[in-house]
């Protein structure tokens, strides 16, 4: 294709070289857009029709031209071509291979930077939408693990040693907050992405007539951006989805690490099903967590589409510059990673089975009840840091003898503190520890019980 | 010092090797939490008596020896030793030395996990709007030479090609937009910074009978965090505020490349006062950009900073671990970072002397109203494409004999399309093109002047 | 496909999700893989015949098969299905179905973890030679640079303000030296690649007496790894042939800044042709650097792919985990982007037109040879912290009075400093300049000579 | 201080703005480079005196005076001021007031931007070798650690699931490896930073006759840079030692991740000594991996250095800018973490106690001599894929009957497949399955054995 054929290559003499052509090529990736594209083109059509810069009968040619476009596309029917550059170019092209003339006159008063930008601001838009409901199915698999385990004591864990039992249900719920962070996140993000951007032109607006407010409404957009310089080299939004998505991430990675170690025959506080789990090309007996560890090594991935985003708009000078076109790939890589993990995850959840009575066992030892025992003397007035001290001798005295907490008799216990009383074989049980820890937000049944109400209240 | 002097050194038997202090200690870089610290403890001490937990008596006894503490901190008289480990501890020492027994009931019902969050939390919490400050003092700078050169016209640039000229302040409006947008992200993770961790105790409550939203309402946070697991492992609003803060360096790093770029004997569109630049040991001719320079190139140390966040937070399983120690330094250097950069360039702006004449020259040069001959073509009725086919030959022509649109006779201009008129040689000058740039925010002096006066009214 | 069928499928009771294959599944990308994949599996049967592990007539079999396999998919007949999970099992599949249990034997001793470890290594180990090749390409292009452009004097920039005139060819050898870096470090890696995996099966090693030194020699490897354990779980070499592109993309970043800043109107020392350069759809005059403006952009990506292997294998515990398939897709991005870019670097390269007159002019100003005067005059005896003092007050003088270094008389030079003679107004020109830079590796005209004899003669 | 006092001064009118003072200067940071600057400039110093730039008197004054500057500094005399702005700066004043006017003579010849690439490179290259040392520290305590625990039989991983036994000393070696490849990378990168680039002065070389090869021969460089342009703007030692240092850090986080799973309750395989682990604040039974964890968390750190430096150089145009003085922070932080990393761990891990009784037991649990079963199935010419399906029904048959592979009858081994015999209960031993793994780098203990003899032997 000789560069003379293209839409802006008027004055240009030579033929691009092929290299070139599929160096600067977006048009493999960026198709994704096309229904964006589209849309966005019939309201600017219907606005250039209201503000009589198109008469409506043209208007008209050019919203059922771009309607047979969409179709052509959605029915496998359109042919793309690396020559067409970008999805931008080859729609327009096919709308005028279509109408002729008329098809010419849909570019007034806009330029390919703010259409890009409209493009891609709906884009995100949508899929802000998708991957909080693909949060939405991870949240509803951790609320009904909660419900369902909201009787289940479970090691909770500091440094990976086991520090306080605490209810299974307060565990799931734990992640649940960090889901409903990443949600809240996205949902303040999309403040910023949903301002319409056409109208900008190519930097500084344009002297045809247009009414971008009149193009916002008819695309749902609640207000406009307000310089055109900022709205065309603007990229703030994806770098935000980006890094919102990269502790989405982040949290699911913390998540299937605890799976992983979870079903390891060492802790073996769970089984994941055969579904989401495979087996080795060469030792039949393994289970491994396939899903889990692909999720957590995804994570890196997300966060370098962070990186390459970030990396690309630094000291980039005003206002468009062709790097911004190796925005889309890193987007688009970091959505689809993150709804293809969380879908999977909500569902691998599902099928997890748990070994309650070992996970209660597990709970019980290691001196875990030792802070209700320091509890329940600060409770008897002993200062804290004194209580700490007592119970400190205590635990070095049951390691040294072989003993647990229960081993000891009253009397022993009074050695270290004569105020104990029989209701200490009470206190160190673990139902007893989880329940007492009734300060808001603690892993007491009666907490766990309430948030779930909460959250279904939602 | 021995292990056995440690607060946890309860049944730890070998010292702690003195090479192990070094490595885990924080108090050299912690210490700058000690204000949040004693705020934190003094109304934890206030909810302790308030619940009877302590009496009256032993509240003011630890109240006051907090604020002791605090003045010997502030009057330089504190020894911090790196064996207190972290300034938690070494407070709760000195405490305990001013107080004897009463100090060490302190610690009731709470973990240095919940405590620790608190403080970053308040710490984060002022920082925020230290930073929303400092970024006010630049948005000040981008507004008052906004309106300062609300007549200037500049060449506007994409692919840092000439593109269409602008008004020098749009350009300045179009980096207000940017760091407004980054004040609005600051504000919206001041959000989820703003609930209170106390009380979540090492990760799952506490038996002690405290009231956490008292303690909320004396350090003025308008709600608690809802899950005592999630609470002490969650760093997201690290995370999130550094990535708010690497935006607004990633803003930085493009204004001062344009600083750096117009300031070069080649564009020479202004001169930064001596005062923010610096000569050569060698070249006593230049006059260096060094703080525009240097910005530019912090930008990529709160990158990494991000990036340390991101990686040390992957694959964490819960709840607390150490590992969630190395949290601060970034967060400590991507503030100090930002702010400082932000302060400095405000005021470097503010030395800025603009050449308006050459600024003006060059914005004429390089047929750089084209665009305002097409759209004036579309205004007579030529479909954008072809009017852009017309306006390509023409600028072609001009090349090839050496003239520019001002040269073109009407005849010639009629050659390429017969309905041009003599309103031609007006279109084309810079002064019409950027007036003509009506539509919402674009260039035109009107939309400049509006837009200034309701950043004014905000 | 019933979890039955697969391989690894022995106990498994579920169906594989669909979901979860999909997930799961990286035919789709790792199929580029098949050449060494096969050509693997060719040695490491010809070496269990020579071990007497399978009859020469079996190996006969598996060998003709597995070229079987590779025509199929060298002539597009190989039909790939996601079901196949990777190209590892999609080729053994295949051999099967074409051999029967012969087929069957060919994984004898071996697992997937080192035949993965084995098909990548051999892919680095080509593509290193192939980027190697094509930074060739690019130094070749800068070399021809540096010979056409051997007298051309161009200003010479620090901070990017003008400092002292240099050789152009100097200039390019600058380049020329960087990408000769990235080429010796590149080899360095591939020492470390070139290290023959097979054999240390799924991380153990095996009890069948294979000889793995000769698989090595059938493949070209000069020697064995070490550990089987670290073996299959090492994927250093990933990460180090991405961080040395990421090195070579950041020098084709710094190039391609340069060449969009010389080719704006503003600098005008050069101009891209044509063909890697774009108009724009609203602005006809425009020629967009867009080729070095997306080489500058894709330094990001390949920083991102970087970052995404560190992330996944930060804390991954021994030995393989299935996170380690996630380092294929960014691998593959860096060799493809950067291989990409140096060839139609290497190609722009060759279309720059230069504009001498301008550069040696501007080479020429802004007291660009005042340090010539400041050596001059250290020449003289002078002490060079007051040379330096000396030549900041005749610049001063100058900008006082409108003049250059030429416009002043000798009377004027003598006020500042007597010793002044005749000569200095030939030590102020820039050919001189130039060429009075002698010193080992300086701009020296006879400097870039001898450096280009020595690089042709490499 | 007024601008007018500064070394480059000289025209400058306005006093520097303190602020901008601060915010330029290196001197907190890059004092520790001084040791480095006066070596060189001695160094510089001679040449200067060989060449009869100076004469023997003024060398030997100068001289003198660096050393005197020097013992003030080591003695803890020197005072630094800010207004100094970076330890070259600092020197040099420090010397002109102890040495008068022939301390302005030190400076002929060369520039800043050429020392400070000498002084970083000579700080490198010490530094290179000090962490080679604590690689070196590092990698004795992992071959102690293999001779010591060469019998000790441990699970051997994949996915965190058990796969098949291996010697520990195997496992540790593996670690060795790691480390190793990281030492021969630095010693790669050695010799690129092994190159004097002093007499590049400010970018274009000197017309002094300086002697480039004489100051290389003083100070042990074994060749000079090539190109002066491209030595004051080269920082990829910076980024390569960052990067090296970085995998180092990624092999560190792998062990201390094992080390930390190892060290929990659940797989209790070893407990690292009171010295490295610390004590909770409220449970007081813990004993917490910090110093693992540390480390597992600064690699974060490190990563984030890397960035740093990679974000920093993308995009700078040539040749020196101010930018790259924020090359220093990253560099010394990543040295400086990586090297107290090493010597932490390598103290760390002479202090683990390990439970040999529990890795056995461990070991033969799981099925995990299945494979075993497997190649001796094909040792009996089963073919592979077959005997693996064989092995899959025992394993599943073992499961469902509550049975290990020891309980199993001959009868039931033969029902299975006929060709089992007597030796199969020999072969399902861990002691068997470890010792079979002859294969080069397999697991045997004559593999261990001759690998750790090797390494001696290094």
């Amino acid at each position: 294709m000789s560069a003379k054929d293209k839409p802006w290559g008027g004055r240009f003499k030579e033929a691009t070289d092929k290299q070139v052509e599929l160096f600067t090529a977006s048009l493999h990736y960026d198709r994704r857009l096309y229904r964006y594209d589209i849309e966005g083109s019939i309201a600017h059509a219907k606005m250039l029709v209201f503000q009589g810069i198109l008469t409506p009968q043209e208007g008209r040619i050019i919203v059922r031209g771009l309607k047979d476009v969409r179709r052509d596309i959605e029915e496998g029917r359109f042919s793309f071509s690396p020559e067409d550059e970008d999805i931008h170019m080859a729609i327009e092209k096919a709308l005028i291979r279509k109408t002729g003339d008329v098809g010419g006159k849909l570019h007034t008063g806009r330029s390919r930077n703010d259409q890009v930008a409209l493009d891609v601001r709906m884009y995100v838009r949508e899929e802000i939408k998708a991957a909080a409901e693909a949060l939405g199915a991870l949240k509803s698999s951790l609320a009904a693990l909660a419900g369902a385990e909201k009787d289940t004591i479970v090691p909770g864990y500091t440094h990976l040693q086991k520090a306080q039992p605490v209810l299974l249900g307060h565990y799931f719920l734990a992640y649940w907050e960090m889901f409903d962070r990443d949600a809240e996140r996205l949902r303040d993000c999309l403040r910023r992405v949903n301002r319409m951007p056409l109208g900008a032109a190519a930097l500084a607006g344009t002297s045809v007539p247009i009414d971008r407010a009149f193009v916002a409404k008819l695309l749902r957009f609640p207000s406009v951006t307000e310089n055109s310089m900022d709205t065309v080299s603007d990229r703030d939004y994806i770098a935000e989805v980006i890094f919102d998505l990269s502790l989405v991430m982040m949290h699911m990675s913390r998540l299937c690490e605890d799976m992983i170690l979870w079903s390891t025959d060492e802790f073996k506080y769970l089984e994941i099903s055969d579904a989401f789990t495979t087996g080795s090309s060469i030792m039949p007996q393994k289970k491994n967590p396939d899903v889990a560890e692909l999720i957590r090594g995804k994570t890196g991935r997300v966060y370098g589409d962070l990186m390459a985003i970030l990396t690309l708009l630094k000291g980039l000078p005003m206002t468009y510059n062709r790097d911004l076109q190796e925005d889309k790939e890193p987007l688009f890589d970091a959505i689809d990673t993150t709804k293809a993990s969380l879908y999977v995850l909500a569902d691998m959840l599902k099928s997890v089975t748990f070994y309650r009575e070992r996970m209660k066992k597990e709970a019980a030892s290691g001196f875990s009840t030792a802070t209700d025992v320091a509890e329940y003397l600060v409770g008897l007035g002993v200062p804290f840091r004194e209580a700490h001290g007592i119970v400190g001798g205590l635990v070095s005295y049951c390691i040294k003898n072989g003993k647990t907490l229960f081993d000891l008799t009253l009397e022993e216990y009074r050695s270290f503190y004569p105020g104990f009383g029989e209701d200490i074989y009470d206190v160190i049980t673990v139902e007893h520890s989880v329940n007492a820890r009734k300060s808001a937000g603690g892993t007491a049944a009666a907490n766990v019980a309430k948030r779930l109400s909460d959250i279904e209240g939602t």
